[in-house]
């Protein structure tokens, strides 16, 4: 059977009382830091721009911006959420492929849940789905897909966007296969717009065009029933490589999201083990900045390559310096969305010590780990060897991390108490009568 | 200077009184044929669809769709008037590249011109500037591009409506760099999808995808400066040709849509040389199908690739059939949008002389040429070698075989009287105050 087919199968026949507790779990911590991130970024300069534009053209109130007061229909909605749950870098990261797996598909899903009432059941169903498709679909064309220049979220995204919605909207065989095919022919996003505030949109527009693919099939819009494996569709046209076995081996029984992380840090993840050695130590010996005579760091070559620049001039700049994110380590003991403000960037403690650190390529170092040694300017020297970064598939954040994390963001735009609540209603979405009911009031910032 | 550059400065620069005659004029004959597609496929189950789905989400009345009552958002304005311009097959065509460059520029700038006056020279020189980046970004990939498996009219189209919607938007010199930038990052359109509703949703896309592009830019949305050529961008990723000299060669001296060309058929241009041969040897000799024993039609290898369906069942696949639309050459005399109707494909008569006809690749034959045999009952042999087929290049429609073809679409779905006054106003467009006011109303059905 193919790809197509067999994935359209899937996405109709996934039960959620046929899911483990393990990946019904790992489907609300991934909701959880998916929502906290969508929120803190509400009112960042790329969701202030995409909102100003969006409102000349947009629809009826139907669905919600989060971390906004505003309404919009329900396209916009997801495509303006899934925007915000990526700008800061800061989502979900599905290792195997560089996947953000979260942005695509809750964006959409919880802004079609506002439009039908959804279970919360059926909805928790519906994320693990659609994360499922849209991982495996990037398994089977990993790395080369990625190599070739494409941004992956986006191009895998608009699949799982496609299934998730299509199941809650009732799609039949026939319609959920044309749902994928639709989605296949809006694939798109480039890397080279890394940097820009197209990136966050890739992720923004998979869930559009996602909800928009299952809409125009449940209306009957036809598309290629192939669209995933023909000759000219997805996977040879956008990758080199297509292995359709990632598609079809064990579906059903192992799921991608009990594979899904989460950053504890606001940058790119190679960076990660540096942070949290420097954390680390900075913690277990108690130090400051002035104690410190010089870091150095030994990395895989790849922290050097895309994280190596020595004098970030601004925020976004930091986020590419592995020299400033290991600074913030030691001086504020992590590197949240915080350091890296164009003001932390620009402190001269900050500059002081990013001077003092060093970085250089480590054979034998993979990109989980760093080797740290910190020389103190009384002789001393401290050595950390970061096997399995925090917040990787084996040192995973717990709970609390994560809600540290969603507090860390959501505090900035909504009341603390209102944040509170809203956790506590992510934890139980699986069991709430109506997922959108349960979360949106919660999520966005209410009127007087 | 860089592709991207270099593009946004022309798409600035471009004006009007620059233009030669010659290029305006074709500019109304592109604008005639867009609309009268447009409206033709007004009602058509495709059109029907999305608007059954875009009116479940869709903005304020800010634009119509052509051939309908129903006004909406700017952005689905373009959607839908991008799909129904290309729902038959039947719009015109850039033969170097095959992009049917009208759909993706004409259904963006028109929704737009609804929202802001427009005058008929601005108007004008927009279509012209959209369609030179549009056909210069796709000479500058072509062919590989297309034997990718793209699409050429989604992928490159996005790039001409972002451009005409660009400038008209006063976007500034960054700005317009953003919005192909922007552009870039959603080019998409799987070849695959031929034969399914999603065909006519490329160009549909494109002009929405694109007019969203400038809007975002225009509110400083960023993206890479260097969208189409760099190592990751649009060129390298899409294609593994790229020849940027296509783009920069002669820029704003000589204009691709003085290379246009418009079908006098309603199906791929690829069959258009059979069917014309066809058609001239059953005037000239009086056949009767029963006369003929079997057609043996020569060809270029492109013909078998994409209309090689031997049995169509439905309109749609008759479209992508050189032996139905051969035999409806000789028994109707063309090959219009009325031949590929469901009913036609099944007619016993029909399928009776298209199971006579046999087509091959022939040496030599280029893809504007057919080398046919028609072998009749009684033994004679006929023969037409078709050097360059009605509606090419050198041979093209005239106006008034351009307005018969307008009629026999837009006198289906509008009154006579107002078609007459509509091709009027097309004629005139150019020296229009208000381009969508003098087009507008008379392109939709007039409430009473």
């Amino acid at each position: 059977m193919s790809a197509t087919k067999t994935l359209a199968r899937f996405a109709l026949d996934c039960r959620y009382d046929q899911l483990s507790p393990r990946t019904v779990k790992e489907a609300h911590r991934t909701f959880l830091n998916w929502l906290g991130c969508a929120i803190g970024a509400a009112r960042h300069p790329t969701a202030e721009t995409a909102w100003r534009t969006v409102s000349r053209f947009a629809g009826p109130a139907q669905a919600s911006v989060l971390g906004r007061r505003e309404r919009t229909d329900m396209l916009h909605a997801a495509l303006l959420n899934g925007i915000t749950s990526h700008t800061f870098d800061f989502d979900d990261t599905h290792l195997k492929t560089i996947i953000h797996p979260a942005g695509p598909v809750a964006s959409a899903i919880l802004a079609l849940a506002e439009t039908q009432p959804v279970s919360g059941h059926d909805f928790i169903n519906a994320l693990v789905l659609g994360i499922e498709v849209e991982c495996r679909i990037g398994n089977s064309v990993y790395p080369e897909h990625y190599d070739t220049g494409w941004h992956i979220t986006g191009t895998t995204g608009v699949f799982g966007s496609a299934a998730a919605c299509g199941r809650l909207l009732g799609l039949n065989e026939k319609q959920m296969i044309w749902a994928l095919g639709i989605a296949a022919t809006q694939a798109s996003g480039l890397r080279e717009m890394f940097g820009s505030m197209c990136k966050p949109f890739h992720p923004g527009n998979a869930a559009r065009n996602g909800l928009m693919a299952a809409l125009l099939a449940k209306e009957n819009f036809t598309s290629s029933e192939r669209g995933i494996e023909a000759p000219r569709g997805f996977a040879h046209v956008l990758s080199t490589k297509f292995d359709e076995s990632e598609i079809t081996r064990n579906l059903g029984k192992t799921f991608e999201i009990d594979l899904n992380t989460y950053k504890p840090f606001a940058c790119g993840i190679v960076i990660h083990p540096s942070i949290d050695g420097c954390a680390q130590l900075t913690a277990e010996h108690g130090l400051k900045a002035d104690d410190i005579a010089r870091i150095d760091l030994g990395v895989h070559p790849l922290v050097l390559e895309l994280t190596g620049k020595k004098t970030p001039r601004v925020g976004l700049e930091g986020k590419f310096s592995v020299y400033h994110a290991s600074a913030c380590a030691v001086i504020y003991g992590t590197a949240g969305e915080r350091e890296f403000a164009d003001a932390v960037v620009a402190d001269a403690a900050v500059i002081a010590l990013r001077d003092r650190v060093h970085a250089e390529v480590k054979p034998g170092v993979h990109e989980h780990q760093a080797d740290i040694r910190v020389t103190l300017r009384d002789g001393r020297v401290l050595h950390r060897f970061v096997e399995k970064s925090i917040g990787s598939l084996e040192n995973p954040l717990s709970d609390a991390q994560l809600e540290a994390k969603f507090r860390g963001m959501a505090n900035e735009i909504l009341p603390a108490s209102q944040v509170d609540a809203l956790i506590a209603a992510c934890w139980k979405l699986g069991d709430s009568a109506d997922a959108a009911a349960a979360i949106v009031p919660l999520a966005v910032i209410q009127s007087a």
